[in-house]
């Protein structure tokens, strides 16, 4: 192993430039080439790549975004396009490359793994909704940015007793959804993993009302139900005035949280170790505090689980 | 005058709060005793007076919202309920009123004191959108917080080369889009004040993206046109990749800036003493730097005027 | 068990307010009365137990510091002040006791125990430095807090080609320093678990501005050695320009980040479980993302241990 | 006038970013080429010049320091190095020379034009220590860094019930002191401006104390007196615990905020058009909210003066 290159894939996370930073310099550490790859799998299908050295990652570890630029490629779902990337890397003769990216972005690197080519997979997105890792990178940045949002909304949800709704980021995986709900005291948290309950939302409002509470916040998944149906449904039902926020792509950048931060640069110098030791087609995960691996193919069975418990504990909370 | 009382109308803004604790502390100062109304006009009308110590304004100056809260009063606009607050406020033997708000509740306390009621206003809204100030109590934390948001949403526009509305708050001023939309280096601001050309729009994006600008963003102020109508308007036209966030009730929210809470503590302070020297039906305002004050009647005659050769600026500095 | 109290001891820390608010809550919801102490074990030792509702808690899981205020009590270190406190509890008829605070706090929730009354530690410090959990409350925030601090300082640094010495909270443990240190990408950290070699600091140094590095960040943790006296050893031996921030006791203040306001509420509710399940002398920890709870004496025994793979991380990723 | 050049000069200041963007953008806008010089008057001596493009200042309006980096020059002080400087201008054709900085910049910038070479200044530097312009580039985001950090350590004096002194940058002006003071309710504030006067601070210290204040703040500019001096005075008269902290060079970092932007971007092209008009040996300055400019010699001539009536409306608000 001389030469190796990295990627970002996927929606972009928060974290990603550290991650990048760690794979760069531990691999120049270890005695490899670095490249980087820009707009991920179709910039790879083009052979792009850029010699990385040790400055070129400098003065990045707390920029949001990704200096590789990302891109969703369909052309890399295709046989045709996966033969021509692992031609460019062979042309390159670079030995391994790291994905940084999510689900989908593992299920390509697991195709150039198929045939052959060593991979390697670093966990990168807001939603938290990969296996065989505890944290994604960018989650505790997003859920970060989410409560700082909230807590602004609440200045004017308490001047005006107003209930909210807040529409946020996880269309699959109520994570984002689940933390910030529990970490704002939210009302009520509507995620995908749990029926919604309008007869219990409401019952909720008007308990805490009856007990005084001067505003309420609920916390809704996007794509669950809209939040300006929700909020509707609420002024019908209860008559408290109630406004809609939905919070967008602001969730998706900033600079990344300290937790993120170093989540990014264990998970990026393991992933160059990894692939020293001669691992191919694993992601590095964090399970209990421990760094760790595992195939992809193990990692795409199981489905990701929300932590119910949290959904619980936020309900006792909020009462 | 022995007795005064203070209460904040209409949407909340950051900065309500170091103004309610300016207007109670320099009143206590100036030997008087404060009363503070709770939820506007509609607590006034039902005579909700609370005396105000020194210590009820501690631990707030750093606090978004209104500790005071808000509310907007159908009932105060008859003659009949602005009545019934004269008779409550005569009741509790009060000298005079500040009134922390925007327009309409200034049109309010006027006609208190057209009755005879001596009442000044402060200028409170984040919208900036009163004659008689350049600064309105809200306007810099509102632009900050919607650059801040903006400077995020940057990251994921920078890493995915795409174009960003962005839909603020500004009904009838385009003050948080104009100040926003320069402060982040916008490819264009669509403002009430201006016709919105989309030709002008689409040949910006165009002229920048032929110059290699990776990503661009277009600030829109609410009501003007819809950013969701923007984007696809964008989309077909120019082909590139555009996505929407309407920035919502977060602009609202959050600690006040250093200049909002400077500015509050003058013109609160500035309240209680043009009370004390007979004044009433004025506002206070801030021009060019100075404190100065102006009859209700005057500032609404008058229509608020977004200083253009901002606009013109911006657009020679995001070519 | 009905009536149960909880107070904060020793050194303030951002979540405390969460900590408090899901004890109070998750009290109620299990049908408990609960109390609160003020001013810690010396506001115990006076029997000064105000009641909580699930009002008194609310609108606080976003500030920092503690609503019960903290204190250090040297009194309550005797016999004599224990004693004192525990007819003040029984007199108050209260059945169990939460202490949220550090090692010392623990040691006094400890001898409450060995009198027989049942308490319940809960992790609260921003030091990080207590065995049988692997995040303290607190921590979190303050290393965001140091992160965010050197972000800025790193601007005029790289404006002006300089290098900053950093110190940063942690007497005896390095966690602060380690973790802020790698998270800016420090190019050394000083830590009181490693023996300070100026030649490896100096030599680090010289080879970063070799390739072109145009600033250099040191971060030290106080107590191990003055951050004035390292910066003068670096300009006599490289003529690099140095300056010294220490950033002192803003690293104890803040809004809780997310993280903090999640454990501190699973950690809470989880210390209310734990007595009416009629565990005693026990504090809550969270170790490999798994609520614990274990003996204070056993936690005493046990040396707190900075992952030291993450040191050696740091020094690989900022050569 | 065909081609101009721009450099910072002296302390770095958040907001310099913006203004270089400004007069490059502008300058091109105008029909200019426009160059940037590194390192300040140092770089001028060497004649650095880079050829400054549109997209050179792009992605820069949001980030604290200086890409054009900055220094402080001795040999630029000479009549030889001036010589030397305007050789390289003269070899470079260049035809004016814009210089963002403070007083001592201005100086330099002087000595240029009195040679015959036309120069504009723009000020930029955190102190505000300038005469002919009401706010310099920087102060905005000096006072919010400075407000958001006591806003941090407020959280921690009133969970302790400490007094605390907070040591801000102002070495000849107490700009940051008295704004930032007034921004956080401090009890007091010491100024260069004003004999600092141990009896009152102590006298206003027990007066809130005895009215029930859990904490107190003294501001305190550098250069005045040391902040562990004032509070070692305080602890052993009022026997209140008391702490301190320097804040440092944080004070000159971070993303400029939303005013300092907005001034930047209207003085840095203002610069340009000045130059454009012929006018030379001006610095650019905003009084009453007016674009305006003034010769070097006449701003060198008057003392910057602080505004006094903010320091005794701080003491009326602070009882």
């Amino acid at each position: 192993m001389k030469k190796v290159a990295v990627l970002t894939s996927g929606g972009d996370a928060p974290g990603m430039n550290p991650a990048i930073r760690a794979v760069v310099r531990r691999g120049i550490f270890q005695g490899l080439d670095v490249f980087g790859v820009q707009h991920g799998f179709e910039g790879l299908m083009k052979g792009n790549f850029i010699s990385m050295d040790l400055g070129s990652v400098g003065d990045i570890i707390h920029r949001g975004g990704t200096i590789l630029r990302s891109a969703r490629s369909e052309r890399f779902r295709t046989e045709e396009g996966q033969i021509e990337a692992l031609q460019k890397l062979n042309e390159a003769e670079i030995d391994g490359l790291i994905v940084i990216g999510g689900d989908g972005s593992f299920r390509g690197a697991e195709k150039l793994t198929e045939k052959g080519f060593p991979t390697i997979g670093i966990p990168g997105t807001i939603d938290n909704d990969i296996c065989g890792t505890d944290y994604t990178i960018g989650f505790d940045t997003a859920v970060n940015t989410v409560v700082e949002a909230i807590d602004k909304i609440r200045d004017t949800a308490s001047s005006h007793e107003r209930t909210y709704v807040i529409e946020v980021m996880g269309r699959d995986a109520g994570d984002i959804a689940l933390w910030s709900g529990l970490c704002v005291g939210a009302e009520s948290i509507i995620i995908p993993e749990e029926v919604c309950d309008m007869d219990d939302i409401v019952a909720r409002l008007e308990q805490g009302n009856k007990r005084g509470k001067k505003h309420s916040i609920i916390v809704v998944a996007e794509g669950v139900c809209r939040g300006d149906e929700i909020a509707k449904a609420i002024e019908q039902t209860t008559g408290l005035e109630t406004r809609v926020t939905v919070l967008g792509h602001l969730q998706r950048g900033g600079s990344p949280s300290a937790f993120d931060r170093m989540i990014a640069s264990q998970m990026g110098a393991k992933a160059i170790d990894l692939l020293l030791d001669g691992h191919k087609g694993v992601m590095v995960g964090l399970k209990g505090g421990n760094l760790i691996h595992s195939p992809f193919a193990e990692a795409a069975k199981v489905q990701h689980k929300l932590d119910m418990s949290l959904y619980h504990l936020a309900r006792s909370l909020s009462i």
